[in-house]
């Protein structure tokens, strides 16, 4: 309390009590002195500490609860607001935020890294399409080009489509500044303050923070071996109407599972029984290590519920920053407005180079090249675990993707033993990170195995088996 | 009414009848059949045109209600939710997301277009600085970026920074894919549901859409001769407080209107004592054809109350989709964040581009180059509104920039006037457009002419002489 003091009331100033005391309040707020939610003191108590009168105070919290610096209690009191930097959600361990700094921790062994190893970008073709698209365009590259995308590129795409038995109209389809951007216009165009979001439940928590971030109600629906469950997703439509389940149908992020052909039916079904849309985020559809092709739930989506966001960061490069998404064409509109407000349009000298590149050199090269090295790292990956933590870890093969989502033995928690791990430089996410920093899950660990050399991931198993072990063997 | 004879009930079948009201009333209001804001027919009425108990139709109300399709008021009915593709402002007149849409008018002259013309762009500058950073880094160029931007640039923008009597820290600059990027993060990172924002009236529609699209409460506050008029500013702070005011303090979109530096100092002194941020927006800064140099209002912000935002679309090119900002040390983490989840990080290739760029060639020359044309345009477009309209409109003289803002006459409308300069192929913008389509100011227009050539000027200037007169001939 003592800290009140500080607030100097000069009775001889121009300026009323209420707005000096008030003032005085805004200046602890804004030096973090009080925090947010805090309690002020009580009306006499702050009366009697600064010598003035009741009245004066009560006038300085209506002033700031008006300017919404306060907000009050009924019964209760009077209250700090929380400021707009705290509305984010918690800090989240690890958050890939902070990519910069993992790279940046010497000779780490990295089991967060999602990247594909900069010796496998089809650096060469690029150089030869951005030259070309220069040569070519001259200024004309650096135009401001229509928000949709660049017309060539989105009529290729549909061809590209083809290799995913999706089958596109180039009206259909807008160009985005990577998936993430994608997530984040789907919200401007769908998402308003209070609207119910449905995710897979644990999820990718970049799409979650985004959606939260328009006030969004994220509601996680548990995942089981083939996919959500869609037992409980229709038990909770008969209460909620979401704006959107978001989804990810093949090598889901964190767990790896793919959704069977019957839920996908299913989904769809529901879908349009319960009048919401699907947004499928497909980022890994090269990486595929079975024999059958995968089928993409856009695919099956004749009803036109299924907003398909498709990442081009995994399959060349991630820095590229761009992708697209298929629309169903009652959303084109707002998208395409909301896209505008975001920034615009995507650089459309990045867009002639893709289209360029696509148009020269295809695209079944480099994908048979990426599923080729994914293969071979899923197969070491997984022949690590059996070879180093069979009697630790279970964990279902997920056939595809980019990681294994392992299960500890009982006891040991999945954050604590991140955060020894990342003490002997092995930098592994736990679990607690899909579900949105809860607890209800501190039990799996994801390994990403998409950047690590075999001597990696045969030392890094060796480490986490030590690290559980001295975690059992805690008294 | 007939319409909802449309809904077929079942009576045999096993889905209870309130279900198939429910659904059949959401198939219409998907198919547009009820609007948004349309009031559901009164229970009893409804309950006898479909022959069903009102009870049935009570518990379809109900059921819509809770999934929000519907909404109720008090005393009043049942009305229809609005669609998300509603929640977007009216659509304006001449948007700009239609940029492709104004280009494709054959042979127009066009008043609307803000670019500068292609042949000014440094176009082998940045071919040279493009080709250098793909030799030099490869594959590198296409990595991740930490999401705040490429260290080098944000260095080198701070010696930039100078230029405009701006003292930078690298620390304090996040890269943007532009200025529309930069103001949708400080809204995601700033504006929850319901919070007010002030901004000048008019102003740029561009930026109050993404305002209103986060569900802001926007308040415009009139332009005076040097600026906003601080007396009305301070008179509303008194009764809200807004999470920022968003200025464009020289040259502002659409008035041309530049702050004195009073109105810049009671600004900040305002800022600090009401406790909000101001947005500077500023895209023009090196169109002054004066003798004096610009001071930006972030050059006197000693209280960190300014988010500086730079775009580079009118100093380089508007297709290479980059720009930055200069923030309060407060705002850093939260913006970081909204970057993140907004599309990860700007590519990582033109961020290099770009820093090459400006290490190599600097910016002297080319800001040089671009105010020497702004000058001659400028001059250009003053003496032909001089010749050709000089009884009919008047206007201030901005001393800089690349628009005028003309009065026209009493009685005529300038929408009607610009709808009838599109019929004979001149676009011209009216004032609602700048009043978010409200008809509060519908006399001025806002000619660009950064990108027309003389004769175009002359050949627009009569049309708009003629159209005039003609309005205010008729009967």
């Amino acid at each position: 309390m003592d800290s009140f003091y500080s607030i100097i009331i000069d009775k001889k100033s121009e300026v009323p009590l209420y707005q000096q005391l008030a003032e005085g309040l805004c200046h602890m707020i804004e030096q973090g002195i009080l925090v947010a939610n805090s309690k002020l003191p009580p009306i006499r108590q702050m009366a009697s500490q600064l010598h003035v009168n009741a009245v004066t105070v009560v006038a300085a919290y209506k002033y700031l609860e008006q300017k919404k610096v306060v907000y009050s209690l009924v019964g209760s009191g009077t209250y700090v607001s929380p400021l707009p930097i705290e509305k984010m959600p918690e800090p989240l361990i690890f958050p890939s935020v902070d990519v910069q700094k993992q790279y940046s921790i010497e000779g780490a062994i990295n089991f967060v890294d999602s990247s594909i190893p900069q010796s496998l970008f089809p650096v060469e073709e690029f150089k030869d399409a951005f030259y070309t698209v220069l040569e070519r365009e001259q200024g004309n590259a650096f135009r401001y080009l229509d928000s949709m995308g660049y017309f060539p590129l989105r009529e290729i795409l549909c061809e590209y489509l083809k290799e995913y038995t999706i089958h596109a109209s180039a009206e259909n389809i807008q160009i985005i500044s990577g998936a993430q951007q994608g997530i984040d216009i789907i919200s401007k165009a769908l998402v308003n303050y209070g609207d119910t979001i449905f995710t897979e439940k644990p999820t990718f928590y970049g799409a979650c923070a985004t959606f939260m971030s328009r006030g969004g109600n994220v509601i996680g629906i548990n995942m089981e071996k083939n996919g959500i469950d869609t037992l409980e997703l229709e038990n909770l439509l008969k209460v909620y109407h979401p704006k959107f389940l978001y989804i990810m149908a093949y090598f889901q992020t964190p767990t790896g599972i793919s959704y069977s052909t019957s839920k996908k039916r299913k989904l769809l079904e529901l879908a349009e029984k319960y009048h919401f849309y699907i947004i499928e985020d497909d980022n890994l559809y090269d990486f595929y290590y079975g024999k059958e092709k995968i089928i993409p739930l856009k695919a099956l989506d004749y009803k036109n519920k299924v907003i398909y966001i498709k990442s081009f960061s995994k399959i060349w490069m991630p820095g590229l920053r761009m992708g697209f998404m298929l629309l169903p064409k009652k959303l084109l509109e707002s998208v395409r407005s909301a896209k505008y407000t975001t920034d615009i349009s995507t650089s459309g000298f990045l867009q002639k180079g893709v289209e360029y590149y696509l148009k020269k050199y295809g695209w079944k090269h480099h994908s048979e090249i990426m599923r080729k090295y994914g293969g071979e790292q899923y197969r070491m990956a997984v022949s690590a675990v059996k070879k180093h933590l069979a009697e630790k870890v279970s964990f279902l093969l997920p056939k595809g993707g980019i990681s294994l989502w392992l299960k500890l033995p009982p006891n040991v928690e999945a954050e604590q033993l991140c955060t020894l791990l990342l003490q002997q430089k092995v930098i592994v996410s736990p679990s607690t990170q899909y579900y949105m920093g809860q607890k209800e899950n501190n039990e799996n660990i994801r390994i990403c195995f998409s950047n690590v050399k075999q001597r990696e991931l045969e030392e890094g198993m060796k480490k986490i088996n030590l690290v559980i072990e001295r975690l059992q063997n805690a008294p």
